[in-house]
């Protein structure tokens, strides 16, 4: 995949060339987007490789979904609340749905039956049902009484934020340090491909950043042009679309993983992922809000985007519950996530 | 039960010698239908018997809930769509908590505890659930805007359509074909009573098929006049009675099967006719309606309806899950029925 | 905790010197009600253990929230029906989410995995589910339609009651009587400190059950008028602080229950608890109301309630499941509760 870093100069100089050409400019960025999240992500696998298991889980989960977090954090910046907040949700959607779907399916396509370790999937989805929770609350407020709710929205949010980081500092502690046995199997299987050394792994991991982060901005800037040249809505291309590119490389390792057998890698990335969003990149840039934003951000969402996140988390706590997978269960989730997509493609823009 | 076939030539001549006498018309209806359902339950079984594995699966699946199909064309032909709809989210919910709550009460009345295979339950809760999932997105869709919903709901219902019966399509090509073994024991089980010579068996799905889409017709025509007669809602009438109606035949191979202590059966007919109805058939009348209908049908349910069915969809997930049962397992499922039908008897007709 | 009692003679003393200090009657009344909730709790089981298996469970079944049930009492003769409902929505929640979580994380501090009964767990969890779906009804009813909703909401409620309360008495035929074998273990832990002399016990258990009514006048009139000293909202004083004060006695039981790694006990108390309130205690309400109440109260509750208790069970419903716990669990369950802690207090009053 890396002859497509190619990209990166190219989206640079069309940035600065054709200002104008929304379509190619929102091209190119995806084009660039997808090789440096996969860099970004051997980089950080690398340096927690070489800083032990209890600091290097730390890292990955921390790093994990830096494309994600940069990204948003371009829109976050341009105040493009709604293109966070529907990346967001889409990221969780994405990830639960998709990548454990296709994971399941291409595991599927070649092995009669496979099995993963329930306990660990059980913890993943409990920890993405809490975020989801959290996530359902405020716009269950702002429902009730649209007049006053805003300042209260405002207030909720900052307080969830607070208590789904520690609940997610919580799930580290349990997972990295008092119940790791029960992660062993996942963790052992990541370390899979050649670490770098550590040096040539931070300079790649503070180069790509920079990198990611001005591609962002491009690419958040010629997103909504584009996407209305190709007839999509605003929330389609940041449910669908934005979720699909942030989280490219992550879903070369699931799909890679259950091509050989080894599906605890698989649902661990998964719903390791959208837990991760849901329960620190979310909260994260609702604080950062505050910082950098033009004004502070809630977490209230569309109600029928509440509704697809609760469904994918039910999905996800369904599926994972038997420990074993056949080609038909990812079938089953990639439709859910299918007629998500549907969903939001024939919806009109105003009704979003 | 076949003595009631008396009823079919009575409907007939009463259709003709009192065609007002609505309540009589819709007596004689029921008592007709449900004898022609059981012979065509049992044409089709005989049928699938003699064509070998798959392809008597295939035709199981099909024309397994033929009735409940024909009874709803006379509804879509008469334009009786709020009918239609609620007769097929009846059946759903009827299969799903009354023969499902039903088949584990009496059989749990006969045997102390009950066993049935957990993975043939699971994937047919799990088709359930894809189904509810589709059944609720154009009703959400609907809710947020009521003005240009119309149009939306449409274009959104078509797309679902052929998205629930690929996905039912997939279904058999893995409960029939790339993991039968899974499902051995349930089919075995189903070919339990003689089937009768082919040529029986065709002549008797045809001529039976003809003479229930006759009596479907008066039973349409006289069934709402009855229900005031009674005193019922719309809603309930073809929420509750439609779809006890239409599933008697499968009703009384479910029982059978549960005090025969055979539960993998009855599991296997509730949740399998559930799903099919709601991947099958419901799709199946949407693209109808374009070709028969006054007008496209979409697959719009009042929110009550589509919580019905989730909630339906939720408890066979749940009580499934163990693979045991016991009687007072039966007796909640029922309730959470019960429940359903007492809300919707007192639901006054234009808050449905 | 018994010294508590002293605060009985100085609550009843406030009453009639100060009877204006709304705060310090309020924090009296806490202070008593919750050494007189241990001593009816103790006496109730005291009379159990004489009286035999079968009519000891029925005992502790009916009398197990008598303290809940007196306060209510005392909140609907004074025609607070809003303090009622979410008295009996925040217990059903409380129960749920707090004493089973904090059950979980207690025990889990102590040992590194701890069991227990799935089989009891999930009756307890299906009970639950059963109660929410009614409680869910009325209120879905209500959502449909404001202008006409009242007197089919009543309707509906009175018939629901009655339901939910033959659902009750199934149930603990079943857990009682015909399939007592699975309930054994949590039966015995049960029955573990010394029975008082039965004269003893039942002269407790009529004079506490007096005192318990005679101070809950005081609290339901003080505790709207502390709320707001203290900035509380009415919801979450009715949904948190009664429910925690009503529920003090069975949350002691079930913690140390969970210190000495009988969880079996710890979740028995907590879901029976909570099935017992949804099941039994509020049907009740809803049938005496007719009584002594100044109208019939119905079973309709805000919207945002009803989602309440809806989460709360599927995540009782899910963490169950396994049979096993470590401390994270107890931790994913009490950070639910707290988000609806946080939730109910930034609400304000007109929007609850």
């Amino acid at each position: 995949m890396l002859w497509l870093l190619v990209a990166v100069p190219l989206v640079f100089a069309a940035a600065i060339l054709i200002p104008e050409a929304h379509t190619t400019l929102f091209i190119l960025s995806v084009l660039a987007i997808v090789p440096l999240a996969g860099l970004l992500s051997h980089a950080t696998e690398s340096v927690a490789a070489k800083t032990g298991d209890a600091a290097g889980g730390l890292l990955n989960a921390t790093l994990g979904n830096l494309t994600e977090l940069v990204i948003a954090l371009a829109a976050l910046r341009a105040g493009e609340y709604t293109l966070v907040k529907s990346s967001i949700a889409g990221a969780i959607v994405t990830n639960t749905l998709f990548m454990l779907g296709a994971s399941f399916f291409l595991g599927g396509l070649k092995y009669h039956f496979q099995e993963f370790n329930r306990a660990s999937a059980r913890l993943q989805a409990g920890l993405l049902f809490l975020a989801t929770v959290g996530l359902l609350m405020p716009s269950a407020v702002a429902e009730m009484d649209s007049t006053s709710a805003a300042a209260v929205t405002q207030k909720l949010s900052l307080g969830l934020a607070v208590m789904l980081i520690v609940g997610y500092g919580l799930g580290l502690l349990f997972s990295l340090k008092t119940h790791r046995e029960i992660f062993a199997a996942a963790e052992h299987a990541h370390n899979d491909e050649m670490p770098w050394p550590i040096g040539l792994a931070l300079g790649t991991l503070a180069g790509v950043t920079v990198l990611v982060a001005l591609v962002s901005e491009i690419f958040v800037e010629s997103v909504q042009k584009a996407a209305e040249a190709f007839g999509m809505t605003p929330a389609f291309v940041g449910f669908i679309v934005v979720a699909l590119v942030g989280g490219a490389a992550e879903m070369a390792s699931a799909f890679s993983g259950a091509r050989k057998n080894r599906l605890d890698l698989s649902v661990g990335i998964a719903l390791g992922s959208a837990s991760q969003i849901a329960l620190f990149v979310a909260p994260v840039l609702v604080l950062l809000s505050y910082v950098i934003g033009p004004s502070p951000m809630d977490l209230q969402f569309a109600p029928g985007v509440v509704v697809m996140v609760l469904l994918a988390t039910i999905t996800a706590m369904f599926v994972t519950n038997s420990g074993r997978s056949a080609w038909f269960v990812g079938v089953l989730v990639l439709m859910v996530y299918l007629i998500f997509a549907i969903t939001l493609y024939v919806l009109p823009p105003r009704m979003q």
